[in-house]
């Protein structure tokens, strides 16, 4: 279990590390004949990047991305699609005072104690910075989707404790945060700031809704889409929780109301209705305000950590889930088609 | 995709039908040398049987396992070890009135919808029945965690709305619902008793404690072991939500707060803390009460559900997550040997 | 690489030790809707029984099939069938007496240093006893190439230097060997009897050739259809070489000659016209002459085998190789339907 | 079965067109801690590149490896590691005119029929081009071989009917055929360049010899160390036979006299004793002779082929038959930690 692959039919290696040469990712499974171009891709990639407004990171990262295989004239070959993004603006010189000490809430100590070394340069693989090959794939991946008018639409649902009640899916490109709920997001994007003004960080819930997906997705028993979506969503770094339709809330409901509920889902399988996720978002690890830490003598030392960070990662995440989701939705469509003789 | 395998260096292939001739699984990638006994492996499923107490299914399947291959003169062979529990209190009777109306609430419709046809007796694999073979192979992937002594326990943290407050771990096999706090044991069994009496059903939330688990298990950046985790519990039926340590609450920290909180998991990878895991069971979809239903014509009917089933899942549950995690835990034990040169 | 599964869109796992309670398999990723019986299987399982004619071992197994799940009402459900094929005849006795020797030719040493410890009846799980799983899922594997009308011919090309230089497929199924050339075969045959009379043993050559199968599987580079087939076949005991087409002549021709042949395969994927394999079989390693063995403590010493073995293994080989090579072509044939979008 | 993967402990992701932007592989499962430099990977892919000599194809690519990832301060950190060689000197042009046509002995045919469309630019993925990435790959598999001291050593045994029968090691580095007899280097050498001239090719024997290989590697069944060796060179373009030991020879020896001989591999694990491993090279199907040609409307067309090709695969696929076997050992190795608890 080497952690790098994901996906079945339809699988993604992925490479990188946030302060090395490149990040990128091989697709592959990819059928041939579908007609994609790189500026599909950035499109993405650019609602992903890091200095795209005043409450993300402001690390310039350009995030181009390079078609280095798998696509010729314009349409897929059916052959492995390799992409690449060079890291431009890594300032490495940031992290070297705290090359010896375990950032709190990161994966510092539990990587060293994995691998026994690390690339210490903001985290290395570590970093959320890997989630651009992941959104570079799931573009990819949406136009496997195109072919049968799947949707998926993710947004801030709650940041710092703000939730947004409404849902108009035409608001979340309008504000900062991402939400479907233009008053709430002006308040959540005002939290970000206070957030970031106090050198602390917050955190949110996204809601995923899926439309016209058809019945028969997810593999029984254990690949059921629940299964493949859970790991999907909890393999982006700080998100803590996934429910799907009625959640942790269903633990309060009797069998004869929750049945009357549809979801989506039953037995593992899609059953053609909507399909709603919810996933918690941690708040960043990396605060600018001062913190005890632990250093690789095992003493407690005080740190401050500069670098540059996003005071609330819902934004930038929110694109990466709805990757994460195409790649999951777009491997089960294709491998739907074994089902039967 | 075909979804009856789960894991990578300990991988289990289930099988078999509710109402078939028997269920099973071939777990391979056991190492030599263990010392197991069947009786190991029938503790656990004694544990997870039908027709154990009076919340439970009154379907009275002994569930007998049968080694069959693998284990020689009380050792592991290094060998695939193929386990078979035949079922012998099957009921098809009871289904063949209901061969041509999918439930609600359960997989009828989506199942059919994928594969074109179904085993309509029970539900045939897409019954909770499969999850008989998971909890044999767990029986054996315990005994690879314990070379390191790494405890798992689950318990009923919550049913029908009653919270158990209390963590005492002695009191959980000394309950009908495996609760860890015993004065909240005698509501829930209450409520769920008083939920059969009406024909109806209860969900509840399940939660998990990991104890003594090296550091260094799981693999960035897919297999994040919150992700494996994650899959193996959402392909739990019934299964609707999952969250780790703070979980949903963790969407209204700050970064401050959230660092100084351990989690037992940082980036993917284990720190060598406690890990807490808690999920979401629904109510079981199959109840007594009448209820409408679409027939394969598309013809909405009124059904009555007899069968025998479980007014709330969550105490059979319990052994299957522990089994679930056990898998997950000890692939992940194995892999770690491969992490340094 | 735990190393009992084969295929990826159609996959078999397998299991069980010569003298153990049984063998069998799991084969996962047949589509739904076939129709098939246990009288197909036990058709191919009969002619790869051992007690079947003078020229094969004497241990007597009827090899019944027990389909465990996955067929119901005669049609596959797209689940996982398991396929159970108990022991009866299996004379451990004969073994403990070399239980410390490590048998000449045999796995015996090589799986010790592997595992530390092994089933020393009949050689556990290294007995050629396990190819009855793979004819059982390979008879499954030929009901998906039906659909199509491919079809696999294998047959004795060669037994202890005689040579059959005719391909008259109907002779296959009328002499012992399973000859295609009649005249061949008889001498084939004393030349078996006469080995085994003087307690030794045999080897051969088998030919396959796949008739009727469409262009365009296989897939590159690193699964091309000869890659596949040649894991295939060198995963069956005894197997020393493979060759495709011109095979070892190949070396010997000119480009411009080559070119003008056809092979059936193209870079790996297949061009539509007929593919001929030839798989070279070594003489049996159980022998009845004696023979000098290490034992465990690295002492040389004289062993006479006893057991009950077959003089040449080819004509056995034959229905495990077309198994094997069912599973390939299915596992292709299946995966083709992911070629284009 | 996207094919472009290779491997599970050790698996390699290739990439790349012939004529595209570049090639690459991606290497999960490399353990942390292997010092291993950019140089070091340069020297294989040297011994591979074309250009390199009057017997190789005049294409001048200095294939220079790119480290995008997954090595720091000269160490691997566990993390995937990705390389990238650029094409350079691509001649497009070459090809444009033979669009339509399928160039015999090529794939052109079987990948249309399999994608209905493909990079007709010198063959596009389907060329011996890709094996540049297996070559970086395996240099960084032979650095966790060489923690074991395991040696593997290729060389041509037969060019063009001439059979070099002695083994001296330190002769293949010194002739432009990478034979270990040098005075039948010398002969090799003149066929190719005399059928070079003639406008035509040949082809060869590679033998491959595995020194102190450790006991134990191996997955039995379906995983033996023949089947994945098979697999590997099979899937090199235009290998059309692989031998093991005596491999066709077998056929002819009785069991007494086989079993005196080692082999290096019982029941498909490996003994600690020396392995040999053969495979016979077709002779290069781009010759420059005219050729009778079938073309995309299915009309006999006649073709000369331009382009820059080898006379000979054989010096080329050496370090290529090495690097796959490198993968295919190390992979074991790895695995092979996973034998006993």
């Amino acid at each position: 279990m080497s952690g790098n692959s994901f996906g079945d039919a339809l699988k993604i290696t992925s490479f990188g590390e946030s302060h090395g040469v490149a990040l990128g990712c091989v697709l592959d499974g990819v059928p041939a004949e579908i007609r994609i171009s790189a500026a599909e891709i950035q499109l993405e990639l650019n609602r992903r990047r890091p200095g795209q407004s005043k409450i993300t990171s402001p690390r310039d990262e350009k995030d181009r991305v390079e078609i280095l295989s798998g696509i010729f004239d314009g349409r897929t070959l059916g052959t492995p699609i390799a992409l690449l993004i060079r890291n431009s603006d890594a300032r490495s010189a940031d992290y070297s005072k705290i090359k010896n000490i375990f950032r709190p809430g990161h994966a510092d100590f539990a990587w060293e104690k994995k691998f026994g070394l690390r690339d210490f340069r903001g985290g290395g693989r570590s970093s959320g910075r890997e989630t651009v090959a992941r959104v570079a794939a799931g573009a990819v991946a949406r136009k496997i989707l195109d072919s049968r008018k799947i949707k998926i639409t993710a947004f801030a649902k709650e940041i710092a404790g703000i939730v947004g009640e409404k849902f108009d899916p035409k608001n979340i490109s309008k504000n900062l945060v991402r939400a479907a709920d233009s008053a709430a997001a002006k308040k959540m994007e005002s939290a970000i700031i206070a957030a970031k003004n106090s050198g602390d960080s917050v955190g949110g819930v996204i809601e995923i809704r899926i439309q016209k997906c058809p019945a028969g997705l997810g593999a029984p028993v254990f690949d059921k889409i629940s299964a493949r979506l859970g790991a999907a969503l909890f393999s982006i770094g700080g998100v803590k929780a996934v429910e799907f339709g009625a959640g942790f809330g269903a633990a309060k409901l009797r069998g004869s109301e929750m049945n009357l509920r549809g979801g989506g889902i039953a037995g593992g399988i899609t059953d053609g209705s909507e399909i709603v996720v919810r996933l918690a978002v941690r708040p960043t690890a990396s605060i600018s305000l001062p913190q005890k830490a632990v250093d690789s003598r095992g003493k407690i030392r005080k740190i401050q950590i500069s670098g540059r960070h996003d005071p609330c990662l819902v934004p930038r995440i929110i694109p990466v889930a709805e990757a994460m989701v195409a790649l999951v939705l777009a491997d089960f469509l294709l491998a739907s088609r074994l089902d039967r003789i």
